[in-house]
């Protein structure tokens, strides 16, 4: 429970000072001047008083109980004023200074032992190397850092380790006149977490939509479950950073944040539900349109202009991002041509024209309002010298009180010439945007926050037809031998066992009996030589296709046996399949859990990068998505006369291989690869199993 | 020429009113508040005056030689209006009303009237259906617009059909607090063009950058042959709307823009070396960096940072833009260790630390600014509380004077709390923006143009050995004879006339003759069926592959010939190539000229779409460049063992195809599809050629 920490009774500042450009005199500074509603303690054995504040000369001589006290000193110094903290029953230390964990070893050191000493009193750290907190809300007015962001009372929360970035955020949403609920930048955060910050303003009723900055997840399955759970709620919009290598190295070396490759985020953000932005003002314009605007029911605009090119503009990026620019219905038309100048094309985008009146932009709107087959409205709107522009504005601030659909304005004008219509909107709550561009982005995130809002979640389909205790003794078993990759042999078996179709196979220890097992399964056949670090046996010769008859199976496993000398080596006698299509399915294991993917095989995988991966378990809609968005998805389908694959094995193959690697944990990663694809069947043809 | 347009000594306006909400009347005060230097005449036979500039009866009437004159009038009443302006010896006519092309053919024929009324008296039309022009320089100040952003002079000119969007782009430049130096808003662009106003803009030694949005390329041959001139002068940003059906369905209807598909303006940018932009706001901040800065030699950039969060960000936009960030020389590496915090790890980006000294900053920047590894220099500036922040922007102004080196800053700041040091940076000429991804952007922006002045434009290769003649006699009787598309003979002795190797190849008329022709090529041969339209043959069963011997050459050829009973029914007997890469190589007519393309073949071209196309003829760097830019690049120069394909050959070839549809202008469309590529050899193995 974060209570104390960002609704504080009492705020103590070690090391405070009189000093112009001391840390700490300008965290009192904040406090004072933002109207911190509890006590605010300088603490300096030196000093009486600190901004006209009485200092005190120990944290043990505060007459009140202190929830949180900040220590913007050098780290050496801060292990022993923590043991004097937990004497005095605090309940959170703010670590303002740096020389701890983001050194190197021996500020590690320090950094463990600080935590050491914290938890041995119950206290908790915030940090270290970190800002620290802010709580607008009126009845708190906690400005427990040392930035220079007066903040606004309002509904955004503010979430990032690094806190440049957070300031920087901070910054453009008050120069925006979006207000701030709270603001954490934690720094290392080596104790209080992102994720337990995302819970805590998940509860917060005040807070509206969080704001988070990231390079990288540390906890990320604490991160998933929380962040789940809260986007229910209200939105969270995050940005990630250092996705580049060059960004990477530059995270890594400044917070000792722990950089995972970004794919994995993207995958708990998709999963979670959370908006990602690609920069710091789109992210910022997401949350503003948050604090004003309703949730669209769908993704049917109706666009209201009084300049063409806007609109085109407009029009690029709303159907960009997946918004419809539908006809309206035939009554809207109607009461449009008849109030509308008569050289305008009633249709949709409505074009008043530059002339348009109040009365026309108030039509329009009330039609769009109306007319059920729009979920929102976009007006760009130029203010032409020859255009009652006050009144525009008051139409159009009028209906935006209704908060039935959602508004939002590309404002083309000068601020200062068309002061009073700007006021008008801004006072009657309209998200304005300087740009077509960045307010159709605004409506594309409400959009997207509303499809996240009606998603299903679809089914984990749990198959009862497999054998987990068989091969968990496969398993089991390889660990024990050391191998760190399953035998040809054990990894059809565990195929088997989890009911994934494989071409009919054998293992042969010599060629009579490759023979034996190849007229079995029927010719043609495959042979593939199977011993422990077999993996690129295909570049080596160990595989050998299309096999039409003993004589042939004879020589190709006497060549293998001639390639490969190992002692345990065997034959792996396999169906081979004329045509159909390669696909590939695999996993993979990631700190977050485990990853399942699937593409088609050959070139489409290994070269374009066409496969998708998701966090698993994955359910049967997600392994739907998975397979739609792969830039192959036509040739899955079938195209020119060809035809597709069978998709539903398809999927149940995806969810087979999800369940597997979930029920059996020390599986590190498999491939089925290829995977044969016919119209109605599929069969894995190869497959590796790592431990 | 377009001085008389834009510097005009005197301007009339025709139906300027008292009225507040009159067009004339704006456009009258414009010319007055703005300071124009020439003469002023409003033509209104009702009023004496208007914003207290003496009025005349008749466009007749006026005392002196009239420049341009505006017709903010009904359409219906324009052509009359011409008619006196020709009478007068009017040089230019703004029509800026509507109800012209843009509202059909009623509209189009008033149009018409206007354009041929104009020729007959020499007189050139702006617009109709549009604002006007601006231009800002201080010995002409014609404000000839009805628009409100009034410009300072600058040195950023503006091109924008759309008015809508001419006067965004000027307004925020505006905000920007970047001067603007002309501005043209042609609406229709009927007569005075696009291009037209581009090279007259190239050729202005007071404009140092020009800003273009565009919804389509009207005269594509021209708009490129224009900028190409004008790129070697100065720089040329645009943005391209009406990309989306949804955008250039709106296009479409509002100015009657022909809108032609974006990729041929893409390659157009391309090739004249115009840097295009997503957004209105990116695109502006661009012209802004263009103001101030100097273009750096190369792409190499040092960072400065006093926060690591915002670093982090530009390190990501910074290399994903094709930036370095070098490692420093040794020298500065040493000056750096011994100036800045002992805890700072001297590297680059240089983190002086938020408590970073404006020591530390000069000493970062003349470090940068001294080392030969460095082409420009990046700043991440925060303005903690406890630094002294004037003297860091001091530091930051001064190092900017030189000019030697691009400096672009992402300034953190409120402006309010730290207006002195902004007021330094801003008036030290400083390229400041909002956000690390926004100033990153502007830096790479720089090094883009540097790049496009360096480029070498490589050697358009004439090959000699080709029977240009022949191909023309071939061409011309197909034409005659009404066909659209040659036949396979036809088009592979093309082929042969230029050089362009083709798997051997012979017609027969009977199966006796195929199994002669393919015993003459050697088995195993292809059979294709040969006929006018046979375009999709291969579903029909029109192609037989890999025909091992004279008995299946016999039965393909008499079964094609009882499933395709056309008369004029031929067969291509055609080598049949093993192994080897499909590639695909084609051409394709559009308005600007021949496309050439290439990719590899298969699903790669079909359904991934991993094509890439350049305007021809195509230089030898063009098809470097074009066969690098393909994702499938890897897998023709050899992956995971395999061989690659001739690369020489291949460029050879796409040479040669882009002389032969530029020699034969009659070819509308060609493939190559399959080219068959060895790591040696290759050949065309399937050719159409339509007329």
């Amino acid at each position: 429970m974060l209570d104390a920490l960002f609704k504080p009774k009492a705020v103590a500042v070690v090391g405070a000072s009189q000093k112009e450009f001391n840390m700490g005199n300008k965290i009192i500074m904040n406090l004072v001047e933002f109207g911190f509603k509890g006590h605010i303690y300088p603490i300096n054995p030196n000093v009486d008083e600190v901004r006209g504040v009485k200092a005190y000369k120990s944290i043990l001589d505060v007459p009140t109980d202190v929830d949180v006290v900040h220590l913007p000193i050098p780290a050496v110094s801060v292990p022993q004023v923590i043991e004097e903290c937990g004497q005095k029953n605090v309940k959170f230390v703010i670590l303002n200074g740096g020389g701890f964990a983001e050194i190197g070893p021996a500020g590690k050191a320090i950094e463990d032992e600080c935590l050491a000493k914290a938890k041995k009193y119950g206290i908790r750290l915030f940090g270290p190397n970190c800002q620290g907190i802010i709580n607008a809300s009126p009845e708190v007015r906690a400005y427990c850092n040392f930035t220079f962001t007066r903040p606004e009372p309002g509904v955004v929360s503010i979430i990032a380790l690094s806190g440049g970035v957070a300031e920087l955020l901070h910054q453009t949403l008050y120069r925006m006149g979006v207000g701030t609920r709270m603001y954490a930048s934690n720094g290392n955060a080596r104790d209080v977490s992102i994720p337990e910050i995302i819970e805590y303003f998940g509860n917060d009723e005040g807070c509206h939509v969080i704001v988070l900055y990231i390079e990288g997840i540390r906890d990320p399955k604490k991160f998933l479950a929380v962040s789940q759970e809260v986007v229910k709620k209200k939105p969270i919009v995050v940005m990630q950073a250092g996705r580049s290598k060059a960004g990477a190295d530059a995270a890594a070396t400044h917070t000792g944040a722990l950089v995972r490759k970004d794919i994995t985020s993207d995958l708990i953000f998709e999963k979670a539900g959370i908006l990602t932005f690609p920069d710091e003002e789109s992210l910022c314009q997401a949350a503003g349109v948050f604090t004003n605007q309703p949730i669209p029911k769908g993704n049917r605009v109706g666009v209201i202009t009084n300049a063409a090119g806007p609109m085109v503009i407009a029009s690029d990026f709303l159907s960009n991002g997946g918004l419809q620019i539908p006809q309206l219905s035939k009554k809207s038309e109607a009461i449009l041509r008849e109030t509308l100048h008569k050289e305008v094309t009633v249709r949709n985008p409505i074009d008043v024209l530059a002339t348009g009146t109040p009365e026309h932009f108030r039509t329009a709107l009330d039609v769009l309002m109306e007319d059920d087959t729009i979920d929102s409205i976009f007006i760009s709107l130029a203010t032409p010298f020859f255009v009652d522009n006050v009144n525009v504005a008051r139409q159009i601030a009028e209906v935006n009180q209704k908060k039935t659909k959602p508004i939002v304005v590309a404002l083309q004008t000068d601020r200062t010439v068309f002061a009073e219509p700007v006021r008008i909107l801004k006072e009657g709550g309209v998200s304005c945007f300087d740009f077509p561009s960045s307010a159709s982005k605004a409506l594309i995130t409400l959009t997207r926050y509303g499809e996240v809002l009606k998603r299903k979640t679809g089914k984990i389909k749990h198959f009862r037809d497999i054998e987990k205790a068989k091969v968990e003794g496969i398993v089991n078993a390889a660990k024990k031998a050391g191998q760190k990759m399953l035998s040809a042999a054990d990894a059809y078996t565990v195929l088997n066992a989890y009911g994934i179709p494989v071409a009919d196979w054998e293992i042969a220890s010599s060629a009579e009996e490759a023979k034996k097992a190849a007229k079995k399964i029927g010719f043609p056949v495959t042979i593939k030589a199977d011993f422990e670090s077999a993996a690129h046996k295909s570049d080596m010769g160990g595989v050998a296709l299309n096999l039409k008859d003993g004589k042939a199976v004879r020589e190709a496993v006497k060549k293998m046996a001639r390639t490969f000398k190992s002692t345990d080596l065997k034959f792996l006698v396999q169906k081979f399949l004329h045509g159909g299509k390669e696909l590939i399915v695999g996993s993979k294991t990631e700190e977050v859990g485990k990853l399942v993917m699937c593409g088609m095989g050959g070139i489409s995988a290994e070269v374009l990068e066409d496969v998708v991966f998701r966090l698993s378990p994955v359910a049967d809609i997600e392994v739907k998505q998975m397979l739609s968005s792969l830039k192959t998805a036509p040739i899955l389908k079938g195209i020119r006369g060809e035809k597709g694959v069978d998709e539903k094995k398809l999927i149940e193959v995806i969810q087979r291989v999800s369940q597997l690697v979930n029920d059996i944990p020390a599986i590190q990663e498999m491939d089925l690869n290829p995977i044969i694809a016919f119209e109605d069947r599929l069969f894995a043809v190869d497959v590796r199993i790592c431990l």
